[in-house]
């Protein structure tokens, strides 16, 4: 049994795709597997022990800090923060999600993305209040304590803005990391209410088709939202991770809209008017439109497609010495459940499947991973995601092709990351 | 057709068990069934909208708050924090996570519960070493960014102390909110490495069936573990809820034992010593055992069991006027999945099903929820779990006398609510 271990194991030493990519299922093998893959390989990771016992660091020679009502992070994780754009305009604001240095599926609420016209305003949940009305037969007002006595539900789910990874439609390749590339997508649970249960209560009428959704920021943000998602699987959300939402997310309550573009998430929601039309807003003409090539923007551009991208190594870190590593990232489509993510080493001339953590939810981030042994030299790393409904994330070239230059917005093609002889990971065309 | 629905919604809102719980399809129906029962029911939510347009409040005619590097909730949450014990003494510290004022499975960072014996040790992750030695064929030692570079692993589990429930066995019950009473347990998405791998490396000599992991916190916290949860789905997590640990929940890495009683989850981990036998420790001979009625200790109590709790209604909450509510609530099991959760609001005279929110995990909380129609009269409410292994939770009675009443930890009765006319809610031995 041991040798027809040791051979089945040595089995899955054999690279699956060029450059070094091993089976995904030394992931998921007994930890011998990958252990005799490190001191047998070309890189080891641990270190005999020299001496017995542990020397005592000077951190465990005192009382250490005592226990906050709400504890934060260490102060040796301080650089691990949204980073943040105009912050010193009034209006436009955004924060970025730095994925370079989270793991999992759920994005912590202290670094979820932000994108924010007039900052967050300072709602009292005792004065809020929602109406919706326009045409239904009978307007209705909930207080914020009203909502909460309704059924609710948790999903987790990720938003991304409609905006995220533009840097990426430029003609030459920014140099930047993840967070500055990709940094407007987060995951969270999620809890509320279905929007179908305030729109049943109020009867809308059968010539209605569309609905506004309004905040209550400075800006008054408002989109136009068709009545068909608002009666699928739209929510009133009042939780993100289990605690209400941030100031930033929208507290005390935001519209959700799972898989469709950020900004139709109506943060600071007050106000819901059933139209038969679409209202036409800023932020759904000169804004999240794309311009095609025949002179005519391209409007409503929903559910977000189907995307992963490389944490993992990635953008501006740098890779150690030559060895095995674990490549980690995340995949997601606004579709439904991601299918598969593949992976390539050598640019994208041979692929092999990740491994995905389960379980694997509709329109959530999901974490893939694949083995990989470095040998030191020049490779670029990619990843493709397959969501359900078979949709394949394109590659650059083919994007560029099909939407041409004028796009601004909802750019999903494959990222490469170069890694240089040395270990340097930077963003690169291929 | 919408008569045929109309039959079968009413059917829906008939009673399944005794005082007003209804079935919880109820959830899952179309908004308008619910809303029908709000409108048609004892007591309506929603108000007629009085006029249009709704007035603008003050929050909306001003810049809010700048995005900030790190979110934190509202201030208008500011007593969404946890409760703190001993916070004056240098020694044991307790942190509660309010589970009255939080939804869904996974608990915010800035509320996971907390016990430490002397604060939290300010560790720089540049100098936190791992030592693996004892019974093992070559004794190995590992630097912090070492471990980083295994292979990752992510799971949303939950971690119950011990000593979560205590004041449960007061011959008297206690009248106090549901964070004092059971908020020495929190869920997260945890992320990390298989222990295996790290043992497997090490080479554990096969007489040894123990380990004893210990910390670098003030106190050098240690208790001992068997190799076969080791070997099993033990965990070094490095990663909650996406970003790095918390300093108080172990920070910059955590043993975690799937399912075990939160204080083996060793934290700040530094050294683990394969042994042949248990090493006895104070905190599995002192405490965390519990004395039985012949005298002797009950030692290794590990996997906690079958448990459940409603969160709302709860304990020192008031319930307003009459009318239909959600009940819901948290259920878990050190064995496994939830397998149900079954409510009664007469006092365990009759019981009837939750629905579960999904995917329900293993070893991770599970949130139920059921609607109920309070008719404004004194009732009882109460949860009773199963797990997959067909356990299931028993009555506090049923406890005490299998127990004896020297038990100190390891509670996992019945939690009574009693309503009382007027809404009071209060804790009360049934």
């Amino acid at each position: 049994m041991a040798r027809k271990r040791r051979n089945s194991d040595s089995q899955l030493l054999q690279p699956v795709a060029g450059n070094g990519l091993l089976d995904r299922r030394l992931l998921l093998k007994s930890g011998m597997v990958f252990a005799g893959a490190v001191t047998t390989g070309v890189g080891g990771i641990a270190t005999r022990a020299a001496a017995e016992p542990l020397a005592v660091d000077p951190w465990s020679k005192t009382i250490g800090a005592t226990v906050p009502g709400y504890s934060t992070p260490s102060h040796f994780e301080a650089k691990v923060v949204k980073t943040l754009g105009d912050a010193t305009r009034p209006g436009t604001q955004q924060g970025r999600t730095p994925h370079q240095d989270i793991d999992g599926i759920i994005t912590p609420n202290g670094v979820h993305f932000v994108v924010a016209r007039a900052g967050a305003p300072d709602i009292d949940p005792e004065k809020h209040q929602l109406l919706i009305h326009g045409m239904v037969k009978q307007p209705l007002t909930f207080s914020y304590n009203d909502l909460l006595r309704y059924p609710m539900e948790t999903h987790v789910r990720f938003i991304e803005c409609g905006g995220n990874s533009a840097p990426m439609w430029s003609k030459t390749p920014i140099q930047a990391n993840i967070q500055a590339l990709h940094g407007l997508l987060s995951c969270s649970e999620w809890t509320g209410i279905r929007l179908s249960t305030l729109l049943d209560e109020a009867g809308i009428d059968p010539k209605a088709t569309w609905m506004i959704a309004e905040g209550a920021d400075g800006v008054t943000m408002n989109r136009s939202v068709p009545v068909a998602k608002a009666m699928d699987d739209a929510m009133i959300v009042f939780y993100q991770n289990g605690e209400r939402i941030m100031p930033w997310n929208g507290y005390p309550m935001r519209l959700f809209l799972p898989g469709y573009e950020g900004n139709m998430n109506v943060k600071w929601l007050r106000r819901i008017k059933v139209t038969a039309e679409p209202t036409m807003t800023k932020d759904e003409t000169s804004k999240y439109s794309d311009l095609q090539p025949n002179g005519r923007a391209k409007l409503f551009t929903f559910p977000m497609e189907v995307k992963s991208v490389i944490t993992s190594p990635s953008g501006m870190q740098s890779m150690r010495e030559p060895g095995l590593y674990q490549i980690s990232g995340i995949a997601w489509s606004g579709f439904g459940r991601v299918r598969r993510v593949e992976i390539s080493a050598d640019g994208g001339k041979t692929f092999a499947e990740a491994a995905l953590d389960g379980p694997v939810l509709p329109k959530a981030l999901t974490r893939f991973r694949m083995p990989w042994r470095w040998d030191g030299s020049p490779s670029v790393l990619m990843s493709r995601a397959v969501d359900e409904t078979g949709a394949v994330q394109p590659t650059r070239a083919a994007l560029m092709t099909s939407r041409g230059a004028q796009f601004r917005y909802h750019y999903n093609a494959i990222q490469s990351w170069n890694v240089a002889q040395g270990g340097a990971v930077s963003n690169v065309y291929v």
